[in-house]
């Protein structure tokens, strides 16, 4: 397996994201981490960079600076990771697409749905790979959803259910020295989209990928129930489709107490009805009509074997967070080598993911439905 | 204990709901069925009479009949429960009350505010006991629930999500000599409000019951999945209240596969959620901020001394669908030998679960938020 | 439906048992209440006789006078149910068959195998009824169980592992006032098996019933954690079947902190294993080697026609301990008009469950195993 | 970080356990493969030299060179890991502890007591450091486990409950052209043990782990369900202690259909029971008296900061299998860095875990109880 060379941008020692990052990469096995900028203060960076063991010279004050002395070398970066925070997202791709260096940036790609379109088109335009990390899809059971719902097992669709549940901004922690909340919670910094922006996204992307798909509309009541916070955080959404059957809603939240990092979704169809919750992730529900539930498991009895090379342990052996988002890396490397950009999740999803946001803004301004822009349907 | 005299309106031999009514007066046993108008069949009321030892001389051919016979007896029947469709309610539960023997009406009350308005009024004015049967709330661990809210354990209340899951009108079987699907699916039966009138209307008495109020305002977005079906069978609803910062929702369906009579909540204050499934009755979770989640148990290790009584067989033997509407029963018979008519779900609150209905139908028609009318706050 | 005349020895109003055998037998319908002898002090006996609606004459201070006059009178009882303590059931059972009454005794059906074996010859000598209440094997989904096992459907058996676990012994309430206590663990009325007798009793006659046959030899490994009890408060059971292949364990403890009423089985064989626990009796896990499992549920998807008649509602409407209780008076009830005395769990087994009681008793005091007396071979 | 120069003797790519030590190392990142013995074939070992990444020349064809050759060189490895089959192990670690290179061995440490019993006492003579990877007890949750008891919150423990159920080895697929079943049920390969040494040890490791103690004497009842089997494939334990409190059991078993890897315990104190299972790791149950119930969870409110360091990512982003692994890597790291050979499993558990299995085999010959030899208090 050749190792590919790797930077990152963001993520200094101690960040969560980085670290994630890092700890999926390490477990892929496919990359080395040679390059970074790490912080915006430099003195942190390259403390990082020491920890990380990446060499002096290869740690950036600047990200433009690391663009373009990586481009330049011969063992220049092939790949880099995005994880700063969201309003940084646009000019971070920006810089490395322009010099050809293949992008993996954090979700959401930008703060706007016209950042997000012109780096689709900046990607495009130079035939330079741009991937998002929509982790949760990379979790061996999702993939059995999806194959599910492709096969026809489920029927016509009639209604999907997904929430994002966290508890974490419950109370005002942006005003503490959580340096976490205090971004995501700053419209200048995470975007004027909070919740929403941050998990309903993630819930919204999950759905898509199961159902093949985009929401044609959507109704999105937003809430701010912590004072003073300025961003929402919790979104209570209805999906429309233009087939005119399918419903969809969307519950996300970050103040709902007593829940940790609750994602997942009930699929319904004529046939049959599948269940997944990240926090359980082993374990997908199949419920047929007119016989009885069955409780789908990881690499269990009945996986489907076309998708053992998701699973890295045999079943009853847990996977979790760290080894779906493995999965992203080793599916990015996978794309990479063969050239093979049409990796979900892409750019192009990434971009329909920024016009459900944008379109759930809208719907709540208005209070009432509004149509989602840029569907591209697959 | 004084054993009630006891009539019964529909609910022939073989129904489900009458015989639902009969197991939960008898594991009571506080009641006594000795009169009966059990179909509009004169024959096969007669037929049931004899199996249910009901004398040949109080079976009646006609409800309007039964109510002026009994109601002139000496040991005439002191209640009646009306166990007919929909559509009958009315006429049925008048009869009684113009007669001034207590009634027990299954939900929803009527086919239309105004009739349910009606019957308040008779009843207030009659000085009349009349009851509806919202079963679900006479769950112990609902009753633990409430308690929990009263007390304030949960803080303010932010978001309420609750669901009525079904699959049995999944296929359009009213077309299959299923006469309970046949009926409930007629609109001149059941009324306009399908699947709002039969499940989601108990998700939305739970609701009321657990924070003490009932919604101002509805945004519903009903569907009719099976083709030909002439009423609703899935509810997704939007739920506002006066104080602008609950939310509530509540999804409906009798189309979604793989689930049985999957009726919960979950209830989220800033201090707490609370979470409940009528398919695991005798657990309560109670999910504090900062602290492990709890599983509460039915008269199990924490529960509650002062609600005893709604038990009837200690922890870690269940109690289960029968035992809560024996508990309906149990509570009716105490309210009446008390003539106190407080009792809780009385007609008030199904006054207001029929303003409920007829909101969401408007919504939907409207396609937006409506106001709920009628609103009287506890 | 003719209604049984149905006499009590023991359980005076507000006893446990004698309760839920009054509460079953409602929830049946087929058993009127009308002779008592529910305490061994006749005030108390004549108050419950008042309160259960029982008339005076039939209130009786002495069992054996109850019996004599009861099995004269043309009204007379039918059938009695013995709700004594343990030491109690063989003179309370004997008075009754000698008159030629049937008779419901609680479990265990004496505290020896001998008085035991002695009832058995009675009853068959008098061709008298005689049951013994082993309420948990009347549960729908433990018959469903027994019919896969019947069907051939988890092949040839390998391992039962069953379990009873209760936490309400954990410390020495019998010394604070607790009187259910303080006879259950008095050698002198509950017999010198304290949990062995108690509830071991009942998760061996689960699995005889599950297996459909008694076990050879027992490994007991009885222990009494709390200090000063004078009977064993857990039991550690190993299980030998004759057919050499077949293991069974079975965990009983009254002092098993955080357990309520804990019991239930997994049984391996060859192609499958199923899994049952009481505290959650609608459902039944179906695990077949090379397929995902399954959770069958009461009434629901595939439960088999055959079995319906167990149900008293619909699948999702969780029916629990008393309808299992029910369900056995409605058998025996069945049994007692169709002049079937198969009826299981008839008096042979019980007298194999006291059988194995003894075995425990005496492997225990040997500190090995121990050959099963009187296997009756189904 | 230091990076550790690390080998492998066994452990061929797409071996199992060989894979999993080398995916556990990479998230851990303290270590780099830099020579290795994979195989006994050496064009095998040279292959998978190729695809781990190491250089030819550090590919061996004999694990008495490699660690010969390695010990001269200045970069040589400082620790080598053992994940050959069972029989081989002696040889293995000893050739390292000669040679002064730390050693991490698969369980079973060997497969005789007198063999573990050598290798600890040359490890001590060498002041080498030896561990054994019992990764199940570096799940976060097991860890919080054994602080309960530790810290009295269970109170005088009564009752050790642990399993270990698998079904992988239902059917005789050793003679199937299944190289892992082969070997694992070859008593030259994998000792006289079967089910006993290869999981049962696991339960008795978690076990000794939690109470803090081993075992005095065991019962042990083995059976080897699949015909023509050499070696047991089933064992059921009960377990006594030198307290003569305290009991114990495990059941363990390779045939147990529908059981992935389905570990776990259930320890219960006067004061309080706690469960967990591997299969779900990140939730801990606490089941206090007189108290409901709570799920702790891995990180989650409550969760005690002191075992931060176990986790590498937030509650609610679930770790599993080879993050627990991965904790054996760092923590071996850190003791070696530190010169603290404390680190728990370490060589003396090992030996006494093989003094149980030795116990159990001479138990089930004798069809009695046995004392277990060399038992080290702690």
């Amino acid at each position: 397996m050749a190792i590919l060379h790797w930077g990152m941008v963001g993520g200094g020692d101690g960040a969560f994201i980085g670290d994630v990052h890092r700890m999926a990469a390490r477990l892929d096995g496919g990359y080395q981490l040679v390059a970074g900028c790490f912080s915006s203060n430099f003195e942190r960076t390259k403390a990082s960079a020491k920890l990380l063991g990446v060499e002096t010279d290869r740690a950036y004050s600047d990200f433009n600076a690391m663009a373009e002395v990586e481009s330049q070398r011969e063992d220049g970066i092939q790949v880099v990771s995005i994880v700063t925070p969201n309003f940084l997202h646009y000019d971070n791709v920006k810089a490395f697409l322009d010099r050809g260096i293949a992008v993996i940036c954090e979700k959401p790609l930008t703060v706007s749905l016209l950042q997000a379109q012109e780096l689709q088109a900046l990607a495009k335009e130079r035939n330079t790979f741009l991937a998002v990390t929509y982790n949760y899809v990379e979790n061996p059971m999702v993939k059995v959803a999806r194959e599910l719902v492709k096969n026809g097992e489920l029927g016509e669709l009639l209604m999907v259910d997904a929430y994002y549940l966290q508890d974490w901004l419950a109370a005002d922690i942006e005003n503490s020295d959580q340096k976490q909340a205090a971004w995501r919670t700053d419209p200048a910094k995470a975007g004027r989209a909070g919740c929403l922006g941050d998990i309903a996204i993630h819930a919204y992307n999950l759905v898509s990928y199961l159902i093949g798909y985009s929401a044609s509309s959507v109704n999105a009541r937003l809430a701010t129930f912590v004072a003073g916070r300025r961003v929402d955080d919790h979104a209570d959404i209805q999906l429309g489709y233009s087939d005119n059957i399918l419903q969809g809603r969307i519950l996300a939240s970050q103040v709902m107490t007593g829940h940790e990092n609750d994602l997942g979704f009930r699929l319904t169809g004529r046939e049959a009805t599948i269940e997944w919750r990240q926090e359980d992730p082993n374990v997908l529900w199949f419920k047929p009509m007119g016989a009885p539930a069955q409780r789908l498991t990881r690499n269990g009895a009945g996986y489907p074997e076309r998708l053992n090379a998701l699973c890295r342990i045999p079943a009853g052996h847990p996977e979790g967070y760290l080894e779906a988002f493995a999965n992203v890396y080793k599916h990015i490397r996978l794309a990479l080598s063969e050239k093979d950009f049409l990796y979900y999740p892409n750019v192009d999803q990434a971009v329909k993911d920024m016009g459900f946001v944008e379109a759930c803004l809208q719907s709540h301004d208005q209070g009432n439905w509004c149509e989602v822009e840029c569907i591209i349907q697959e």
